[in-house]
């Protein structure tokens, strides 16, 4: 059993930012506990939801017609930690993109993922004031958006199994990540 | 400049596990601070430099003929913080091994990278009191080692480029991982 | 699934302090992750073990014939948390002391438990650079001890019985107390 | 002297969750720092005032007729503390309870008290951007609550006397714990 | 070049209190990650944004005609060092402004500065959910104050020039701190 | 009362690096919890004992023939809070030697005391498993130093009368900042 609660929900909902708070996945789906909850729908992010500043800064859109989302809490409100965390899962993303395409043409610079100069994500890590938040969403479609970009149904990826592949990846890379850390002697 | 000291060091260097220690790069090297330092050298871990339990439990043999390694130390002793970062040395290594393969043949599992069942890498992450320290060494040679191996030289990598490239990546991860840490709000 | 680990050795182990340090019960019983262990044995704590300086500047002798051991381990190195941890199994202890005695004579004073001025048990919690340790002993008999003390045979107590229902009891409130703190909202 | 400052505030106050905020001993009474803070009113917590998800979800009613109310502040915003200590609190009501009942029949279950299936306490621990706050509240009366109960007048006990008993056994507790931790070296 | 970002801004600012939160600097002037800023303009603090309880309970009024401004932040959002730092800022302009007296005649009692009864700074060391904030002020102006007080152009002293110094002290102890902690041994 | 317990050692002391360990205070003078302890004797420090990494690759002589040293201990493991404590250490040693002086000529460098370019101080802040440590030794000698230095006698200052007003100093500095940590308002 994974230390690691998944859920794919098969109801549509669109992604506005508001969802990336605290105990949404216990209020919303009973999911008590670190979870990672994905999810289909549009992407349209509230500027009162953005969470990162350069992108207010900017007045930037976070729009996509429609994404896959993954929204990912761990009880554990420190922002380094949620920063690495989040990268190990866009890292975990790229590489099942890259082994379905079977050409390395994915390519994750820091927290996104690239096809050329098309971008296929967005995502931010946060914290609240009792947990670690991460969202990170990945074009379906690739109409209709601010920047040139390109989505799982470019290249003919179902979402619904991608998801689940994700899901479990992360959930492995959680409790791996967990056995590492009990198992290691310190230094001097 | 980047917040992490990045040095290749041309001579060779036997890696004992002794040179997972605190201050290692300050000491040898002269840098102060957040480092990683790569070499070539043999790879033969005597019992008393192990740090994970479960290869000293099997008494394993982590021995390599010739590999490339990594020493990386920052000065922020949580070790989950040094598990994940960790993760993503390795990821970032994988990415850049598929990038030159031009096939993401290889494969990260955790910690490791392997090339089908063929082992790649050995890799550790732990603390210091006073830093966290992760080595990662990559097999040049995979001729003689304890398990079925794979080795830069088996497609024709050149070990030291591999290196520059893989150090100027790692910085760049550290320092994009801060940019973003510096600039995100809370969540509710 | 409890997120700590139990188990009872069947096997007597004679408790010596050096038990307590990082990764015994993986090392000793291949459990990894947060457990707790609890064996039969005698208690003779050598002076190189003793964690608490109070005794060993009384040059105290931490001695019992025949004890019940728990030796738990948390991996989290945080020492305020481990002495709070500790407090809370000793009092799981000594209600389930008093639910069996049907009368609550047996009195925690911060880590100890007493029967008037009879002493029970003795326990430290510290913390291994990867980990917080807890020993708490309690005696089964009271024959022979540095101080007045009382023993589970002088109650009739089975002390299989009773750790069984201590190892259960220690895990639930382990797992209750994280199930709580993934379930509350900060305050202002 | 204790690094906890007690007081037990002679009117009567309606505790509606609003009290469960940062520096609330501070503003009312000028208590500066750690302290525990106990009085005598009705309990009725609002909706928004309420901590636990597990509460709001379920739309439940937190309400006493009379109780007497402690509220803990800790300058020390770790929720994982705040949940152990908040646990020790309740346990630390037990054992007093027990004493004077002469009978083990009041049972903890985490953060609870009950004598058989009839509820004694409500209780929650949270934190604040500044520090851990823990509320817990016991029964005087028993008298038109949603759930059966029981309540210090059903057992004659004073709930004053009872106040001051607690606070004091808290407030030692906590200075024990603290001494503890100064006193104790590292294990390997 | 320094960790810490530093900046002197040329217009007034009148300085209400809501110049402490996080990114301030960021929005502002695009300084991100670590920085201090230096402006000069009246200090009139609403109340919703005092941060001091105790000044909140005394309805004091924090006002000043003129003052040099400082506004720290450091994305270590850690209450203890926040104070501690700054103390330090504090202590580094008492160091400078008594080498410009020429005699050590401004004492710092805690975070303030005085010449004998005079009160010359207000400050205050607070964290957000991302950071550390510290407001320091130093009069320039000694008139129409609500307590008895005294300002740089009693002393003839360039705000400017005085601002630039403390920018680059500051500065220079955070760095040397950075690396006295990056060279130092633990103890047994 | 304060929270650091003070105490001026009468007895000479040869300073080797040796009591900069955990509970040497409580071992060796039974104070137990934070403390700061000084004492007046030579100093000499042996290569195992130095914590500077700095100092052993220049295989440093760190010598004097008397000196007043303070060695404090914060029951707070934390390597950051440790240096930024130790150069508040210094910035009042420093506030109270110009003062004495009546002349700002003492400059504070970091965690260095100065009178032009003659070395007053040795100093160091680390960890211990459990605690926070720190050393601070001011010459009262001059003679036979490795490098130009001053000391108290050369400006006739009393070295008992100054511990004790450090020993003062530097407590109610340390309760200072616990009651501002203890009243602030977190920011936005």
């Amino acid at each position: 059993m994974s230390l690691l609660k998944t859920l794919f929900v098969p109801e549509e909902i669109a992604y506005t930012g508001g969802q990336l708070r605290s105990h949404w996945a216990y209020r919303s789906f009973g999911l008590l506990g670190d979870s990672a909850v994905a999810f289909i729908g549009p992407c349209d992010v509230k500027p009162e939801h953005m969470r990162d500043v350069e992108d207010l800064k900017a007045a930037s859109r976070i729009y996509s017609e429609r994404m896959l989302h993954f929204i990912v809490e761990h009880f554990d409100a420190d922002l380094e930690r949620a920063v690495l965390r989040q990268r190990l899962l866009i890292a975990v993303m790229g590489e099942a993109l890259n082994r379905r395409l079977k050409t390395p043409q994915i390519v994750r610079r820091g927290s996104d993922l690239f096809d050329g100069e098309r971008k296929f994500t967005v995502s931010v890590a946060s914290v609240s004031p009792v947990s670690a938040l991460i969202h990170a969403g990945i074009n379906i479609s690739s109409r209709n958006t601010p920047v040139p970009t390109r989505g799982l149904a470019d290249y003919g990826i179902d979402a619904r199994e991608f998801a689940a592949e994700i899901l479990a990846a992360y959930a492995a890379e959680c409790d791996s990540a967990r056995r590492a850390r009990c198992k290691v002697r310190a230094c001097e």
